[in-house]
C-alpha cells in the first residue's frame, strides 16, 4: 500500500513535493490544497482549496506543508496537526525551540505525528552538526553556505530604488574553509565566512552607484560583508540567472587527542534548491507515516528519527547492501 | 551518574578508546579486559584478565569490543551479548547481516543492546549512503577511501619475502571524483577508483624487483591496481611511515529532475584512524546505554539509532543549538 500524501501550498516547495514524488514509488500524491481558487492553480494534480481538506482527514496519511516559514507554517501548522500527521520544512531557526512545543502538544493531544525542520539546513545539516559535536566533542563545527541563491537577500536587493530585477549568491570563503581543514588557526565570523555577490538589472537611466551604494550598506543583510554588485542587461539576467541553485557545507575539526586531527565534512551541492529540500521532506514523510502507524506520536525533528525509517527498504536490505 | 564502560582488547582500537574516553565527562573506564596477563599490560587504567569479567556484569554499563574482526568478535561478541551490553566495530562486510542476527538472537534472551559495526565504515559511512539514497532514490553512490594506511595490504606486503618493513596507503583517484561532481558519466570499478601506494624497506641483499614483481601481482589485494613500490631506508620508514591516517569519502550524485543534479557528500579525514573509529564506537555506547535503559533490546547498527542518542545533551539543548 501506498503512503498517501497532501501538499498543502503550491510555490516552489510544494511545486518540487509534487516532482519528487513521482521518485517514490512507494508514495502517492492524493492532491494540492491551496489558498487559491483550485481552477486557477496550473498543476496536473488534483488540486484542492485548503477550506476542504478536513474531508482528506481519513484517506491522507502524511501532510506536507509547504507554506513559507514567516507567517504560513506558524499559523497552519499547529492547525493541521489536529487532524493530520504531517512533515514541514520551518527555518526560522530561533523559534524552532518553541515550535516544536507547539506541534508536540497538538500532535500528542491528536495521536499523530508532526516532523518539523526538515530540509538541509535545518535538517541534514542539523543532523551531521549533532552526529559530529557527539563523535568529536573536543572540537569547533563550521557552516558555510552556497555557492547559492539566497532569496531573503534577493528579495531585499529588489526592493532598493531603480533595480528592476535582481539575484543575489551566497559565496562561502573557500580560503577560510582550506585554513580550517589544514589545521590553522581561524577566526571565523559571520561576516567573514561569506561574500555577497548581486547580479542586477537596473531600471533605465537609474544611478548604478546609487544602487550599489544602497546595497551594500544595507543593516542585516549586507552591511559589513565583502560585497559586489554587477550591473547586466535582461536577457542575461533570464538566460544565466533565474535558476535556484543552492547548497553548502558542515565542517568538524576535531582532535581525538593532543596531536591528531580530524575532519568531518558534509557537503552538498544543489542545481535546485527548492527540489532537494523537497526531496528531504519526502524521505521524512515517510518515517513520519511509520511512526504514526508505530503509535510513537508527538513532534520530531530529524534528530528523534532512525535514519532505517528514512528508506523504503527493509532493516535485512539495509543492512545488506548499504551497511 | 557517569557510564561505566569496560573495553575488551587493548590493541590499536581499545587504546584508542582509552584515550577518547577522556574527552567524555559523561562516562567512566572501568577496566580493561584483556587475554594477556594483565600484570604484562602497559595501560594506566585498571587491566583484568578477560577471565574475570563476569564479576563486573553489574558493574558495566557498557562493554566495548575491540578485538579484530576476523576471529576475535565473531567468537566473543555472542559470547559476552549474555551477560552485557555491547558496542562493536566488527567491519567484515559481507557478514555483517549474520553477526546482525546472532548478536540480536542473544540480545533479546538477555534483555540487552547490541549495537554492532560502528565506526566509519562500516558506521558513518554506512549512514550517509542510507540517508543519501532515501533522499535521492534517483541517482548513484560511491565509496571512496584514503588517503590512509590498509592495515590488510601492509600485513600482506610485510609477508612478501625480502621486506623488512613495509606499509600501503590507498589512494582514491581524484580525477574520478571531479568527472562524478561534475556531472561527466564514470567507470567506477574497484580497480580504477583506487591506486595503491607502497613503502617497502627491504632485507639488506634482497632484490627489489622481484618484491615490487610479488606486491603488483598479489591476487585480491593488488593485482588490477595501478600499484607504486617505493623502497626507502629504515629511518625514514619509521619517520614517515608509522601513522595510522585514513579517510574516504561517500558521494552520491542524484537528479532531482531531468535537469537538476545533486551532489551529497561525506568526507572524513583522520590522522588516526583507530581513535576516530573509537570516538564514533563511544558515542554509540551512548546510544546503547540509553536504548538498554528504555527496555529497546536487541542488536541494533547505526540505521537503527535515533541520532540525539549519540549526544549526552538533551532534547531541548539539541533543538536550541544544533538544529
Amino acid at each position: 500500500m501506498t503512503i498517501k500524501i497532501g501538499i498543502v501550498g503550491y510555490g516552489n516547495l510544494g511545486k518540487g513535493v509534487e516532482t519528487e514524488l513521482k521518485l517514490n514509488p512507494d508514495m502517492e500524491l492524493l492532491g494540492i490544497f491551496s489558498r487559491r481558487n483550485p481552477a486557477q492553480v496550473a498543476s496536473e494534480s488534483a488540486v484542492y482549496h485548503l477550506d476542504d481538506i478536513q474531508q482528506f482527514k481519513d484517506k491522507i496519511d502524511v501532510l506536507v506543508l509547504c507554506g513559507g516559514s514567516r507567517s504560513d507554517i506558524p499559523e497552519q501548522a499547529p492547525e493541521l496537526q489536529k487532524d493530520f500527521t504531517t512533515v514541514n520544512s520551518y527555518d526560522n531557526h530561533g523559534e524552532i525551540p518553541a515550535h516544536f512545543d507547539s506541534i508536540n502538544e497538538v500532535a500528542l493531544a491528536n495521536n499523530n505525528v508532526g516532523v518539523i525542520a526538515t530540509g538541509w539546513d535545518p535538517g541534514l545539516f542539523s543532523l551531521n552538526r549533532l552526529v559530529a559535536e557527539a563523535v568529536l566533542p573536543n572540537g569547533n563545527t563550521y557552516t558555510f553556505w552556497g555557492k547559492g541563491v539566497s532569496q531573503g537577500h534577493s528579495d531585499a536587493i529588489r526592493r532598493v530604488d531603480g533595480v528592476k530585477m535582481g539575484v543575489q549568491y551566497t559565496i562561502p570563503n573557500d580560503e577560510l574553509i582550506s585554513q580550517i581543514k589544514d589545521g590553522k588557526d581561524v577566526s571565523y565570523t559571520k561576516t567573514s565566512s561569506h561574500k555577497r555577490v548581486c547580479y542586477v538589472v537596473a531600471d533605465e537611466g537609474a544611478d548604478q552607484e546609487a544602487i550599489t551604494q544602497s546595497i551594500s550598506t544595507m543593516k542585516d543583510y549586507f552591511e559589513g560583508y565583502e560585497t559586489e554588485v554587477h550591473f547586466i542587461d535582461e536577457a542575461e539576467f533570464k538566460q544565466q540567472h533565474t535558476g535556484m541553485p543552492h547548497g553548502g557545507r558542515v565542517i568538524r575539526r576535531g582532535y581525538t587527542d593532543d596531536e591528531n586531527m580530524a575532519v568531518y565534512e558534509f557537503n552538498l551541492e544543489l542545481e535546485s534548491n527548492p527540489q532537494f529540500t523537497a526531496a528531504a521532506a519526502i524521505a521524512y514523510a515517510r518515517a513520519a507515516h511509520r511512526l504514526d502507524k508505530e503509535g510513537n506520536y508527538g513532534a520530531k525533528s530529524v534528530f528523534d528519527i532512525a535514519p532505517a525509517y528514512l528508506s523504503p527498504k527493509s532493516g535485512e536490505e539495509l543492512r545488506r547492501e548499504l551497511l
